[in-house]
């Protein structure tokens, strides 16, 4: 594997374009946590498969254009090289392009604000990181929340942007923003890896970092999951939320993307942490359903903002509890 | 006096149980700005009479539930120890169970809420005052109008969780977050003494601070209370607010909480201090109108929010009126 | 000309209220770049003659009263001298001003309104430069946003303050903020030229700096804004939005403000420097539209928030394009 791996990084450091499709894999492998190229290949074929089956293959490939621009336009603003390289400035644009392809009606418009929203996320995650720095919080999938929700709204301004959720409407599809639905894969979706605190600041500014770290912390990391999940259904089910919502997966979708962000940022977790990670957990919920209440009314979905929303508050607190 | 407050402190010291009793007492007369365990004892009277002469036991009970659980809380992750002895980790917590108990029917999924919203309401509060700190502007009770919000729109979303409010509505009734109804004791309900400026620095990192000050300092927080309301129910009435609306103190809730955090702004205040005070007060009635009409669709009441928004727009420009 | 302007300066500083002339006339300058009281009694007349012709009176009025109270506060809450004298203090007030009297019913009320509002408006850009600076990032025109929504947002409270709008009716009139009809005018409309990052650093803490800079930039400005415009009603023109409102000049508003503030972003802009405004200026038709959507339910305008918004984004980006 090692030896594939060596073959592949000096055919990169040949060609250039080989390179290009290789940060775009690993942007691919990042909404999953993966910083490596097989792995973002693996997903790209999951996820056009699902759009395939879903009758949406426009959805796949909104994904593929909005990355690509995403990582141009980084190239373009001379971003930091090795976070590039690293896939981290490309995974924000790959969630609006399949939110985008996903909520909207297939036109030339709408491959516009493909393009335009993959653009947009690279630059609104530039400015977000340089005002998160003052806190020293991640940026999350704020990005993406953000873009993706300011194009959605200017569908129900412009004659020629047809959205496919009816005013009013705001349940999101459980193939929303595509992927699988084993609850561990659809878990780092849309999750910030880069940030997550319980990698070694070390390795962050590595020419190419080991963003997936080692089988033990992704092993840990899909058990913190699993674990989310089962907490996540069971609040929204003892809340009395309609079980279709649950178990189509809405309710579970930013709680656990909180268990993992929490549950990854302790070094050394104990119980303590583990209760920490459970309650945000829990809080993830209302989070979820106060938000639904609030954007109902604009008819457009919550996509992750429960999940940036409850993290930044339980990373911001910084308790002290390793 | 001395020597009863000198023996009380031998027995906080000698036994946790009665030390954590006397934090929480303190937290309750924080909500009044006094840092005195007999003080708190006596609101907590006030406010357990009045929700029993309202038939509203639920209310009281929830307010005590929330801030133990708020003071457990803010143990549990390691806060400033003399920020917790001071009870200043607490009123926020007990702003939110009063809440949450007046606006949300009775049922186990209630005090579940409650106890939810008493530790959130300290990991809120411990975030934001992370984020103020970059421009030393006090926390005031955002945490705590943050986490009711959050949870009292989650009733909109979950059937398990049933608002009083039905949608639409919006009248804080003026029970609200319960207390004594003379306008001096309500002016400091809610407000979050500890980050007042018109307080020595130094009194801030003492073991034990001596919150609320002298007895020429509580006269003057009670005189601008008095005026604060003055102005804040002309304005309102000159504005052409529902009558109701105004005797009934809704009105002048939030604008008062700003007359006496403005007032006490100065070291030593004289004609423009007072009219910058006299300025912020008119401003958080024309604030309150306009939440108002904002939260109305989703049926939450405004709370402090009108008090917050003014009071840190006005911190923030950073006059020099001295 | 050099040889009028040096008798002027000795006329304001021997009598206090020629120089207080001076600073008000400097402000309306200031809304189009213009740090000069010939330019500011030009646009002026301009207005007056706008707001006379369209049987508005009190627009232009309005506008003056708020921003003779908006220098006055400056004055009496010692804001830096040098930014008042060159206008910068006053020109979100003048905007306040023209909007309430653009937007509300004329009344005893309404007067009280514009005066606050003028006052706000100065406490509302301390506020903001004060949190900006952590960033870097200009205020912009957010004061003047921030206190006309609250100002208008309280009119749907009080039944004091009539709005002219219908509660839903988001239609911003064309004369909105009063104004010539020529797009390089209005162009520059409430545009916070002080923060505009092209002019040199040094000029800005000169005792009168030469805002309007010298007569090629401000061509340049000129050329940026039709540039702009152009880019603006293509966009929404393509977008598919209501030909009227594009010709009426509400989808070029913000949108060309942002081409004005971003093309003189780059010392020396180059190619690259242009593709970065004309991407600004078509995300901020998006935003328009997507701001349009969210503020149509409370019956207030968007005002230049989407020029805000978009140019906070793109500044705070700080893509390295020079």
């Amino acid at each position: 594997m090692n030896g594939l791996l060596d073959w592949w990084e000096r055919r990169c450091s040949r060609t250039s374009a080989v390179r290009f499709g290789d940060v775009n894999l690993r942007a691919i492998g990042q909404v999953m946590f993966q910083d490596h190229p097989l792995s973002g290949m693996l997903f790209f074929i999951a996820i056009g498969w699902d759009a395939y089956a879903a009758a949406a293959p426009a959805v796949a490939i909104g994904g593929v254009v909005a990355l690509v621009v995403a990582t141009s336009t980084a190239h373009w603003l001379q971003a930091d090289d090795a976070h590039i390289r690293a896939g981290l400035l490309g995974f924000n644009g790959y969630l609006v392009g399949l939110a985008l392809a996903t909520f909207m009606q297939p036109s030339a418009t709408m491959w516009v604000c493909v393009a335009l929203g993959g653009a947009m996320s690279t630059i609104a995650l530039l400015a977000i990181a340089n005002v998160r720095k003052t806190w020293s919080v991640p940026a999350l999938t704020a990005p993406f929340v953000l873009v993706a929700w300011l194009l959605l709204l200017a569908t129900n301004a412009f004659g020629g942007l047809d959205s496919v959720l009816p005013p009013g409407a705001h349940i999101v599809p459980s193939r929303c923003v595509g992927g699988p639905s084993a609850s561990c894969g659809r878990v780092r979706r849309g999750d910030a890896s880069q940030h997550l605190p319980g990698l070694p600041q070390g390795q962050r500014h590595r020419r190419r970092p080991a963003r997936g770290g080692t089988r033990r912390q992704l092993a840990r990391r899909c058990g913190v999951g699993h674990g989310g999940a089962v907490v996540a259904v069971a609040t929204a089910h003892s809340l009395g939320a309609e079980s279709e919502l649950v178990s189509g997966g809405l309710m579970g979708f930013s709680p656990v993307l909180t268990a993992v962000a929490l549950g990854a940022m302790f070094h050394a977790p104990g119980l303590r942490g583990a209760v920490y990670a459970v309650l945000g957990t829990i809080f993830t919920v209302f989070v979820q359903g106060a938000l639904n209440a609030v954007v109902t009314p604009f008819a457009i979905p919550t996509l992750t903002a429960p999940f940036v929303l409850a993290t930044w508050l339980f990373r911001l607190a910084r308790p002290k509890l390793d």
